[in-house]
């Protein structure tokens, strides 16, 4: 009896000497090359959530903010959005014969793909609400859902599901481990979005924030709905987005990931907020794998104020999920 | 040895066959008085998460929403915000001398008190944008707080944060111990009641979908802030308590609870989510607890579609926190 009590103390000590130990070192950002930028990451994550620490930062006011397009998924050649724009306006051709005459609508029957990109911001909102408009929540959201299970990617020969930066998701899951609560702050459609936030980044659809359309309350055939109208009444964008977070989310994010101009208000938001934070940029600086193109005036304000710029082709091991690497 | 490990697996499975029998003998719902209506939330409960079960619904889906004002505090004499609002203006008085002399400001200096239960809508919406505007955000939630720290509230006689209704926190508390997800939609202002969310209910204040003022981006000293103007972007009540339900949440909830005419439409809209769902109404009916006043339009509907009556006399035990009684 005494020799069994001994061995299971001996046993609970050899548990709490190395078990943790082993746990340490497991790599808990493992698509990231060993380097500064990890280690500014880890050692951030550390300092806030570490109590009784100088760089504490209470539970609740661990929040991260991502922007999507060209932060968690490109956003070359078109943003992801508009593949599913094009698709549903071509599902509603047939009931429009006038489109083939009309810009922007025409540009869907080219048969050159490349007409696409030559679209206007102006010309693709157009695209996007009428594509978008006059069904109710619960059509949209179905109708998304089919074309994202049946999808191929043209860009990635594969399932759309597998076109997220796998580093990125891995991050938001590291954070999401470390008390942080993660939101995706978008320029892209709330709606669209949060079809796609929880299955490939975890992300629950209530912690979307994105660009909005007119929403109505309507009552048909005895049942209450509410129905999609063709304007936008929020752009998250530029200096919409530190105000929307505030709408949505109440309180200053400690972390904000951007790439693009119309995330320099919730970066700079994120940086002012006194005290720790940590901002990054990702640089699409990687041909090969991903696209090479610069935004000069977002890292400009990274070096200025000290913000982490994330290379893609310095920093991340892979890009997108194993099987499409 | 042999004993030891009979033991020990005799002690397992004593534990086994017990210890769920006396956890399932705690009630959840210990200021509820046992009823019909107890049982059916209970029922209702059991039912949407067994899995497997017939009535079963994914976790994701299982949201419950709750109004403020009368239905998780009290919203007579005067809502809870009037009262920050009416000490918000006092403040800033010594500099508009002009208040004392025009409506609807000058209610604020009338010696009697009761003067103030006679406001418009309109006119209490005048006197709250005045309050609340010409801020940051940053700034705005400090004054709630400074306010909350302070309050004696004048009907309850007490703390300010002993005003809710414990069987209303207690119910969001059993929700959410059974995976649900619990949301404020608000008639009040989202930057007030996010304030007193997490402390009173546990809600986290990215779960608290209110009215909404203006919200402005601003940089200043070289400093980004977002500031308050005195406009309304947003009232959340009636039919635009859905519209703001896809905007915020984006989905049908599974459970709504209300008690007046602007929660009838978010009622609705709960109870045509296809499928099961619990809609519940507080009617006022004890004037010695609480207050006594009827919403007829909100009981003969909750009558037509079988929504749960719950009567503050005959179903709660308790109406306030065991301190406040």
């Amino acid at each position: 009896m005494k020799r069994i009590v001994i061995g299971v103390i001996l046993l609970l000590i050899l548990y709490a000497v190395f078990i943790p130990k082993a746990f340490a070192q497991i790599d808990p950002l493992p698509s990231w090359n060993d380097g500064p930028v990890k280690q500014r990451i880890l050692k951030f994550v550390e300092n806030v959530t570490k109590e009784n620490g100088p760089g504490y930062v209470p539970p609740a006011e661990c929040i991260a903010i991502f922007d999507t397009d060209g932060t968690l998924w490109p956003e070359k050649p078109l943003p992801i959005e508009l593949y599913f724009v094009i698709h549903r306006l071509q599902q509603l051709a047939p009931k429009h014969p006038q489109w083939r005459k009309t810009p922007p609508f025409k540009v869907l029957f080219e048969k050159n793909p490349k007409a696409l990109l030559t679209l206007s911001k102006r010309d693709a909102e157009k695209l996007t609400l009428t594509a978008y408009a006059g069904m109710s929540q619960e059509d949209f959201r179905h109708e998304v859902q089919k074309w994202m299970a049946a999808l191929q990617h043209p860009q990635f020969k594969g399932d759309v599901t597998k076109i997220y930066y796998e580093p990125m998701r891995e991050l938001m899951e590291y954070l999401r481990g470390n008390v942080f609560k993660t939101f995706i702050v978008t320029g892209g459609s709330s709606d669209f979005v949060r079809i796609l936030s929880e299955p490939l980044y975890g992300v629950p659809i209530d912690q979307v924030v994105g660009t909005e359309i007119g929403l109505r309350y309507k009552v048909a055939g005895g049942k209450s709905f509410v129905v999609r109208d063709p304007k936008v009444t929020s752009l998250d964008s530029g200096p919409l987005k530190p105000v929307n977070i505030e709408r949505h989310i109440g309180r200053r994010p400690l972390m904000a990931a951007g790439n693009g101009k119309g995330d320099l208000e919730m970066l700079t938001y994120t940086a002012d907020r006194g005290g720790r934070s940590l901002c990054m940029v990702i640089h699409h600086d990687d041909a090969s794998r991903e696209f090479d193109y610069r935004v000069d005036e977002v890292l400009k304000l990274a070096q200025e104020r000290g913000w982490l710029i994330v290379s893609i082709k310095r920093d991340w091991k892979f890009v997108f999920p194993l099987s499409q690497k």
